[in-house]
Order: structure tokens, then sequence, then C-alpha cells
């Protein structure tokens, strides 16, 4: 089965109230441009993300608000700003690193949410059963390249009603395979 | 065939002219450790790489001097600086990107140089021999890590009687796959 590879750059994820906190009572998300899973957004509102080491200036909150904040960075930004690496799924941030986030209106300090996500593809049950593969499996995934070809390992296979079929690699693991936009990777058991 | 696979952190190889209108005349290169390949060595010298979009401070000379200067950076590095990503081997530096290099005495622009370094293999023929390759061929590498293994593909074998076995990646090919220090790669092809 092929699958487009689709590059994440940094980013976090807000709650409602620390995005009010950040942005001001009663200000809204606004969107930027819809992204390829049902319902996620790019949103206009950035935030510095301080590190123990260094800042990171104008990282963009991708909506909609989630129930937790969640900082994706790649490892080459993680090791920058001074964080331990928490290589993690995306929601499991139990026992991360904190970081305190800052907006125009505000600053909040998380207790934990700094993550470098693993790579995962996302998929219907549909795509599933086409696949031959079942959630939290594991699988390998090849993607050529102009003279960075790759087989990722490592690769978490997420099926949910909502999902649409994408992979999910950060900018770290873009850059290694030199993955050019629309690149389509194969997935190989 | 296994291989220690080392990270290459961001650095620049300079002559000794240009060296000598960045630091001083008379001024030495001061190694402060020896590399994996004999002769080559960090030294305590850092100059500052700037770019179209942005300027990189504190960034190491490797010694000794070259016949050219170089600019070894990651592709994260390159977009970030604002330079186009040229990879190339080492040394084939024609019509790549220049920048101007300051140092604490002076700087200098150099008019290409500016690379992304294609993965690599240093041996000497006694190794090529034995894993059944030779000089320019191109091979795949299997590294295994915790939760982020791969298999490098493009990889390219350069055999020399005074290079040492080791494959060196940047750091983006380092951080896809959560290489640690130490860690073997398996030669397959």
């Amino acid at each position: 089965m092929k699958v487009i590879v689709e590059t994440s750059a940094r980013h976090v994820h807000v709650t409602k109230e620390v995005f009010e906190v950040l942005f001001g009572k009663g200000v809204e998300l606004t969107k930027k441009k819809d992204l390829s899973q049902p319902g996620q957004f790019a949103s206009n509102e950035r935030v510095t993300v301080k590190g123990p080491k260094k800042d990171q200036p104008n990282v963009s909150i991708l909506g909609p608000f989630r129930k937790a904040c969640q900082v994706e960075l790649s490892a080459t930004d993680a090791r920058s700003l001074g964080f331990d690496i928490a290589m993690r799924e995306s929601g499991d941030i139990k026992g991360t690193p904190g970081c305190t986030l800052v907006g125009p209106c505000g600053e909040v300090e998380i207790a934990e949410g700094v993550i470098v996500a693993k790579r995962h593809i996302h998929m219907t049950p549909a795509d599933a059963k086409e696949a031959g593969v079942k959630d939290s499996d594991i699988v390998s995934v090849k993607v050529d390249s102009d003279g960075r070809s790759l087989i990722f390992g490592d690769v978490v296979i997420r099926v949910r009603d909502d999902f649409a079929l994408a992979m999910h690699i950060d900018t770290d693991e873009s850059n290694a395979g030199l993955v050019a936009p629309g690149t389509m990777g194969e997935i190989i058991k």
C-alpha cells in the first residue's frame, strides 16, 4: 500500500483555557489552513516556547483546542532548546518535559507535554483492512528520493474512523530523506 | 559488515589564507580533539556563517587546512539560514551556494562551498575487499535504535589507504534514527 508522506513542522496544541491566558479572554483561534486530518487546522496564532537553553519564537498553534497542551518538536529543536528528548505518540505526555509558552497577553508554564513525535500513519479501518494491519501495529515504510532514500522502521499504525490516510514525519526525518512534498511511501511489513 | 555510525555536526573547512583573514596573520589553528579519520581534528576556532536569511554563530573549524573552503550544514540548518540545498560529496562544491564567513579579525565571502553532505562510509582497500564493495559504490546501511530504526539508502563508499572505517551522517540523519554514540550499522547491499 502507498501512502502520502507529510512533514510536520514544530507546533503546539493548547487548551482553550491556556489559549485565553496567552491571547486574551474571549479571543478565538483563527484558521490559516486546513490540514490533511479532518477538522485539524493550522492557525494564524503563534507562541514562543521557552526552553532550558534557548527560546523558540514563532511556533504555530494547531487547532482545534485539545484537553491538554502538547509541544511537538524535532529532535534537532529539542536539543537546541535544551529539552530532554521524549519520543512519544501524540497524547502520551505523562512524564515528558514541561516548558513555558509565551503569547502576546501572557505566559503559561506547562508541567509536561514537550515531545518528539513518533512517526506514524493515520488510516481508516477500511485502509487498515486493505493494508492488512491493525491499530498500534509497527511497520516499515520505504521512501525513495533523489539521493537520500530511506526505509523508516518503527512506524506506528493509528486507525480511527475520522482519520485520513497519511504518514507523518518530523522535519529531521523529512530532511534525512530529502522528502519532497507529495512523496509517496510504500508500507512494507 | 558492521561499521560505527558517527554524527557530523555542522562545521567548516578553510584554507590557510582564509583562516588568516578571519583570525589574523600568523595565527595557528589549534587542536581541540582528534576525529576518527587519521590527521583530521576539531579545532578550538569558531566562525559565524552568514546565510541569506539568518546567521549561524559558533561553527567549528575542522583541520587541517584544505585547498578550498567548505561549509557542511544539515538540511535543517540550510533551510533555516536560507541556503538552497546542495547535497554533495565532500570536495564536490562546483556550483553550490556561497556565503560569508566571519571571524574575530575579519570576514571573507566565499563564492561556493555550502553543502549538505551525502552520507558515506570511509574505509581502507582491505575493508572494501572484506565488504565486497569498491570506491563510489552505493550501499544501504541498517541502523537499529530504540524506536526509530532506519535503513539508510544511497550511502556512498569512499575508499582510501588513509581512511578509517566509519559511516558519517549529519545531525538530521542522526536525529531521524535517534542514533546514539557508538551505534553500529550493518552494510546491506
